[in-house]
């Protein structure tokens, strides 16, 4: 059976072999996920993958000559042992499902990677319980965003040894190069606290930089050009980043200030790196406070600063601002 | 001439004293000014008292038993020298003006006191001003809020020894008692320094409990009641305050939250603070970090939030909310 | 069998009763639970009292005229059902102990209180397990320190009705005023909660307090004197509170500073409820920073400056400060 | 007279030309001074340079083939109308001082570069003094460190249109690319502004990623390997950076951190981002807490943490730890 078609269960054993004769199971076919699986295929691996949307699936079997699987059974069985299956799906009860239904039709010597943003916690204890039947289990905390499937990905992997040379011919070619731009930098877990700090460090540079570029256009009087300047300071600077680079870039080709709220979300991972600072007791004010201050930016009712109001009412007397002014 | 009327220009020899026979011009007639100079009035003090809108004069004359002047000069005029003049005015400019003024009209040995909210550079350098002319100066921070004339005002007092005796007898009438509540708190300049540092305090208590109450709020499942733990906190707590408390009536007697905007100004003496922590090299992160937030409410466009999402947007493809949603 | 002797398991039956005829259990007689049990025996209140130190027992006995008991067998024996047990332990592992000994072995119909301090989903879990056996609970966060024994203690009780109506003649007791200093704020776990938030508002008032304070001492050229201030402050200021009247005081007295290492602790309960607000995404950010700034007093490597120091050398070339110096 | 001699006044007229026919002057040949001379001399400019210190010309000389003068006037004697001559001297009054020199010695149609990191206040200032005699006057802030000899230096400049169009050859060789790395971002006054604001970025970008770092250190189980994540962040993940690859540098090469005190110094643009953003109302709350941060680490006496113990003392009776534990 070729590449770009969708197979259903039992017709596994047909598949025809990537250039590589390498092969891996992607389950999660989101944009992330979709993405890996090209870079793989591209690299003549063949990459089984599954998605709960069969058109999803679909897809990405036309435009990136993956080979579709219409249910995770069918994955499994169109992979021979043992296997390398990738997850690539929201953290949380979706990949806690996933990882539950793996472990109990995966065969010992099997591998399962998050590649998600899972907390380092649920991956100790999913580990432990793949380990239990004698399945492999690796946390690829995986940072690139939409950039990554031609830059490739920063794979930060928590996992055995044994289970870290299986994954390793594929952390290869995700990573940007052979040898740099993935690590296996611990134990199970580890590679998920390294994302997860890395996101909280991700929160406090974006803070930094949308800080300084509010100064610099808050003065008026100098009428500055912010898409120039962060271009400049791409160039030689102390704060050159690639979060500049994206920043530039987007105000190059202009934003529409007036159609945007002022809202920003936050993420598991943000929260998580301030948790771990306060049950470590290890101070991490500005990554807290970056976070803290999503929080505040999500808070339609502000309560905090209505009751400064009233406070400020009671004892001095001043007046209230009425909404809607 | 009698309390209860207004002197013009040439007037003034007529004045009848108070019971005490002490005498002092009061300048601004504001909630502040009027309230201080009721309470004078109220202890037997004949105050002579000036605003540059002549209503508010007529009316603190026919409420308070003052003696109106309707000019600077009707003031002076009013008072046998050596005088004590009490300024009450907005920061800035007004404030300015006035004592420039006062340095040209005055005499040697009397004194001027700045019972607003000025910044202590200023005050030192109006002193040194009217020391050429041999007419004393003295910088009262005031603080007490609309709440001062019954209970009295907490003065913190910088000036010298000299001025400060020839003061003393009118701060321990405007202070809750005459032993406490007023200090003399160092040199010139002192008194504001102070002042400002306890409105820098302030900020951040005010904070404090609001963050807290909203964590209250937040916490639906428990339906607390913000009025009732905000009264019990009064009692025994460690947190008890007299903010808690004006919070505690202000709650009892309910709050329209919907009428109001979330927005909390700021004052000089928040941002002169947060200046000298940053000028003197001393570390007032939470004191600075509540004056930032009262600036977040008052962002209506909030670059910063905005910045972030299109960062998030640029490196992760995450959408960007929609004004209006 | 009179106040002042320690009961052994079998001899409960005998015991006095108080004046009131009103009789609880404290099990844990520390700084809290002896001052506890002293107020509610001051009051006629027959209180048993058991620790896991026999010499603390004695003490309370023969100091607050107590009855002691040499174990919880003991004391459960004292006291005719139902009953009120009250806990005035460490959180954590030794109340949850406690807890689940209790479960075992007292009657449908009692209570038991935890005025610790508790983590609120603890309580809720806890409540939960005695409920399976008939035992009511509440947790009452206590407030008031060392201060409590006079003054009364600031309550704030979670529970059902049936149960809150049980306490409640204990509760009028040690409060403040029958009426006042103590509320039923809401469902078990309600208690414990407003405590927790009650001590993250602590922590952001308190720094405040200490970064202003900071800043009066920083202005060496007004040689400011900072017992003489916050005395002042005491009187009519908007930050009139009671730390600060704890500051003065132990300023009057007299602090030597170069015998005190700048090391704050931290505890649970401002810890959680920094997390609390992550959980909540509700901004809390100067509750949290207080926090952080403790951690950071006690982070005695300061990794994080010695990498800013680091990051300076390697830029810029700026020289990086020696241990020591 | 040829190139590696040092210059006195009066032998002006002699100096030859560098290849381009460029001739600039440089005052301050400290690291950044000398290093930009070197980078002026290497691409054929003339560079006529001074410094207060003899053996620093002679070993600029020496080392990097530019023209030394012993003085200032012997300087001005070395280049021909229209002049430029760019300070790179220490901000404050080193700076004013030479500035207020040039101001009476220059012609009308020379120009003066201000390449140090000055207030952009004093800026404006400054340049209303050189206008009054006909002389130009361009700010440019300058980043780039020990680096910007090889890699170009990221130069912000403000100026009119006429100054610019006379020093943008000098920025084209001073700039990583003739094109980019250098930009006329407004007015005078608006080159170090925004170096200003740029330096503040620094201090949030910095303080991330050391918060970072400190919590991947903190968390011992894993034993992570900071040298090889930083090392890994380099290659395709959101937080990549000059920054991180610096820090990366660093740890590879092994820090001592014993030998380090955790004090990290601030510098004037730090401190001026924040008060601007105090002074315009613009909320820069992370910014700000990083210098906070860096004061806190510059604290040796930490009264405002002592403080906090002796309240918890008052309040709680907890413990003060003694100084030297």
């Amino acid at each position: 059976m070729a590449h770009g078609s969708v197979l259903s269960s039992g017709a596994a054993e047909t598949i025809v072999k990537g250039e590589t004769g390498m092969k891996i199971g992607m389950i999660g076919l989101g944009k992330m996920g979709g993405n890996m699986a090209t870079r793989l295929a591209r690299a003549g691996v063949t990459v089984v993958g599954h998605d709960h949307s069969p058109e999803v699936v679909s897809s990405w079997v036309a435009s990136a000559g993956i080979v579709g699987a219409s249910s995770v059974d069918a994955l499994i069985a169109a992979l021979p042992a043992p296997r390398v299956i990738w997850l690539m799906l929201p953290s949380g009860p979706i990949t806690e499902e996933q990882l539950v239904g793996l472990s109990q039709r995966l065969a010992p010597g099997d591998v399962v990677v998050d590649g998600g943003n899972s907390n380092y916690h649920d991956s100790e204890r999913r580990a432990a319980l793949l380990a239990e039947k004698g399945i492999g289990f690796m946390d690829a905390g995986t940072s690139g965003g939409v950039w990554g499937l031609e830059n490739g990905y920063c794979l930060m992997v928590g996992a055995t040894p044994e289970v870290a040379r299986q994954v390793r011919p594929f952390l290869e070619i995700l990573a940007p190069h052979p040898e740099r731009g993935w690590a296996h930098v611990g134990p199970v877990g580890a590679g998920h606290y390294v994302k997860m700090v890395h996101n909280g460090i991700e929160y406090g540079m974006m803070q930094s930089l949308a800080e300084g570029l509010a100064l610099l256009q808050g003065k008026t009087a100098f009428d500055l050009d912010l898409a120039k300047i962060t271009d400049l300071w791409g160039e030689g600077s102390v704060v050159r980043s690639w979060l500049l680079e994206l920043t530039a870039d987007a105000l190059r080709k202009g934003v529409d200030w007036n159609q945007m709220a002022a809202v920003v979300a936050d993420s598991g991972e943000g929260r998580w790196t301030a948790i771990e600072a306060i049950e470590q007791g290890i101070p991490a004010p500005v990554l807290s406070l970056a976070l803290h201050l999503r929080f505040q930016s999500q808070d339609r009712d502000a309560l905090t600063f209505k009751l400064l109001s009233v406070m400020r009412h009671a004892f001095g007397g001043h007046a209230i601002q009425a909404s809607g002014q």
